[in-house]
């Protein structure tokens, strides 16, 4: 499906993000992107909250790997992707990436503004109670297909 | 101008906001409040870090005052208000409240869903560098007429 | 006791905690008035996290009041107080406070540098699972006599 | 110095630090091993807001690797170690790790809890203004010998 090959997410940088460099805290380059994959998990039909009272399990974040290539500021608009890369019996990697959007790229292809932050998220499939890997449900695999 | 009067902007609840009780974290209606401001002063034509470039200028939240009546929940949507209430000189009191959006709300009056927070926040303006208060430039006074 | 009508907990001033404006982001003095309140209350033999086990009962804040006073910066050390100031059947009032510490004052009383932000906190016993308000148990009551 | 080799800090684990799974969110390590790394370099006579002050320069965080072994819930209490592993001209890397303290391990060893969390920071040295790259200050470079 193409959601899973190629998927972006508008954000807006609020005082919240920033810290005293002026900048977009690192850190939260990693909500930022969990946003943004949450959304594309959304628009591929897996809803997380509703998946925990069908299934008992859940996604857990277990390895994260983030490059910072330039700053974002207060109130810039950036573009986050998700894109799957690897997909496991019990764990997907996905590859995101945060564009900074400027007036005109914003009207069209918002991903081709400066790369702000790149970065690879493994998340696991476990248990929601004992926090224990399992595979993931087929019926969320095949949403990848 | 009717959006100093009433306006509204739509959220979602993402891992991030949520804590251990399994509901909202209750300082990040402090963060939802200020996207929703943040976005009423963009609309109503005041573009905070443009101007702290022009004024040497900025807002600064010097009182905050929350009542929270009811839980939000991952993946909830929630439409969050900013309304005028008070102009002074040198600040501003703004009401604010969150509602739960539901299905059928979200395509009428989203404001109608159960309200899970309301305050008021008090904003002043200061010089950039010093922090001292000072009068808010009538340009910017005038966008609440 | 005296705890209950004094404590107070130190604090250090990370990139986490500050926003653009080059000084402690407003909604994390919130957060640090709970790492003071989560303080006191253990030192009152109050944990949180077993009570929870053990009376399926938690805090939760349902009012917070602040004002800001001053801006606290990166590496500052904070003294933040907690004060009992009502005590009902279903909710506490805490008062609390957040002094910048100095080299000379942190040897002597950290509470009497500059006082940044002052503030009241309630917080109301819920039922864990439904987050219904309730009686708060008179074992924990106890510790504030 | 035996500084840069061995470091750690304890940490106590509050509301904020958690989410809706019950338990540390993610992203909240990168900010646990940041005080961790703040600490370390203060000790090691690094202090990162005076320095600003006297070299216009800054350290900035330009990657990170992180996994995720194990859960920590809220009122645990953790051991965060920092030491250095790569030392070049204009950036460091820091090798990190967080530990469960147990009530008997943080009478002796912290270190030899359950460990939760892993990884690689780099950190490079940048002017504060233009956040361009340069090479860290000789008498910084010092400390780490």
């Amino acid at each position: 499906m193409s959601l899973s090959v190629h998927f972006g997410w508008p954000l807006r940088v609020y005082w919240e993000d920033t810290d005293a460099g002026g900048i977009v805290f690192y850190a939260n380059y990693l909500k930022f992107f969990e946003r943004a994959r949450t959304e594309w998990l959304r628009a591929l039909g897996v809803e997380q909250h509703a998946l925990k009272g069908q299934t008992q399990g859940m996604f857990i974040v277990s390895e994260t790997q983030l490059k910072y290539l330039g700053p974002a500021r207060l109130d810039d608009q950036l573009w986050v992707t998700a894109r799957l890369i690897e997909k496991g019996r019990a764990s997907l990697v996905v590859a995101q990436e945060a564009y900074k959007m400027t007036p005109t790229l914003s009207l069209g292809d918002p991903s081709q503004g400066p790369k702000l932050c790149e970065g690879h998220i493994r998340i696991g499939w476990v248990n929601a109670d004992t926090l224990k890997p399992s595979r993931i449900p087929q019926t969320i695999l095949e949403k990848f297909e």
